[in-house]
């Protein structure tokens, strides 16, 4: 009889805690991703020549620098704002799957490191909603990681980390990143 | 006997369970908030003329911008810093309950867009501490989620989703946004 | 019999548990930290003369103001570009064990007042990786709080609070900052 009464409070427990730990998808003591997705963007930087085709544009920069040139001095101070089209490859004429939107500040002097602050704005049949993400970007590095800080829509909530590789560049005008986005909390 | 023991096991591992989840208020299985408010905040963009009244100000442009007009194209480029009440209620007038702090940065040619960098900061009797938030904001959809990225104070470690909502705007001078915001980590 | 049953369920439960609540190391009931650093960062600002030691740079103003000196109004408006060096004591002559990269952007009239975003980059023998924040930054007030948004490396998917205090400030082109980080979401 006790056998019985203890065996329906293992049952209840349990059901207690399908809810109580219900909750965003962790697999974190093997940190172990919950959604990776692979995406490409683009950023055509505006040189007072290319208006049309241009995704970016300088809007902030020291003393010494000016709108239409990034800066010397491994472009410190440069603040540059972007709409760039993203692409599932790495072609920049593939239809774009979403915009990456913000701004990246160029804050080294020595070296090329930038602080980015943007958002992945996706809106098909396919993904519909926004990744947010903030870090810095050591650009010389193979590849950098930057954090995704949260999500709407499609990515709800999201956290985890955004591995940054430049895919490819033309002389200060033209770049391409593979972002390689893993989400470690998935609600 | 041998039942009696496992009752105690139940016993020990539902209080050991009271512990180890203790831990932030998560109701994510079925998405309900831990916690709604809904605020109004009230932005007047410098112009050259009202000096008295503004709160925010254009500290960036591209260069073909300048800093006492938004510029042209959607303002793609400008940047601009802003310190603006809150209200509980949609009057202007209505009794400051914090302040909202932070830049905006329109980020798109073809039509309005901006990226949200900013936060609440509340000192007062009713709330203390502040709520960050970050995120994309496609100006003309009638409402944008943008991310609760943390929180201190009485919004200790804080997560969630804001939605924004253009309530009034004058001309290129005055706007007001009734930000609903819907946490779903609370600490 | 049933007695041993239940006992093998209450086991089977408990390792179903161990495993389902290995996730991130959460001591929140308490708010007790699960990582608690101290790190001091110096920031001198580039004034026109001092281009050698300078480690950030105004590069955006209101209307009323220059990229050489921080503006009236407390700054009002004025947007700086950092890269300063990061010590575990309070000499900016000590070894720099990271650099604390991002902006800093002053945005009240009234009194000193800033959004921050910004990164601790470390890569040392003792941390590789990078911790995230951003928040206000009533510079006037004794102790601050901001947010860790998040972190990579050794201190990947962090989440917390970083106290700031100005622990020393020498006219407008030198100030350090002590920092309290305390993280309450460790992997």
């Amino acid at each position: 009889m006790e056998a019985k009464r203890s065996l329906l409070a293992i049952f209840l427990l349990l059901s207690f805690l399908s809810i109580s730990t219900a909750a965003p998808t962790r697999k974190t003591g093997t940190r172990k991703p919950c959604k990776s997705m692979v995406f490409y963007f683009h950023d055509i930087i505006y040189n007072g020549h290319n208006a049309k085709n241009a995704t970016s544009a300088i809007v902030g920069s020291p003393q010494w620098g000016n709108k239409t040139i990034l800066t010397g001095q491994n472009h410190f101070g440069d603040l540059v704002v972007f709409d760039d089209p993203i692409t599932l490859d790495n072609n920049l004429h593939s239809k774009p799957v979403g915009r990456a939107q913000g701004f990246y500040i160029y804050d080294k002097k020595d070296i090329f490191t930038a602080w980015l602050g943007f958002s992945f704005v996706f809106n098909s049949t396919q993904h519909k909603g926004s990744i947010n993400f903030a870090g810095a970007d050591p650009l010389m590095n193979k590849t950098r990681d930057i954090s995704v800080i949260g999500g709407t829509g499609d990515f709800f909530m999201a956290r985890g980390v955004a591995t940054l590789m430049t895919d490819a560049f033309e002389g200060e005008v033209y770049f391409r990143l593979r972002t390689d986005i893993n989400l470690f909390e998935c609600w």
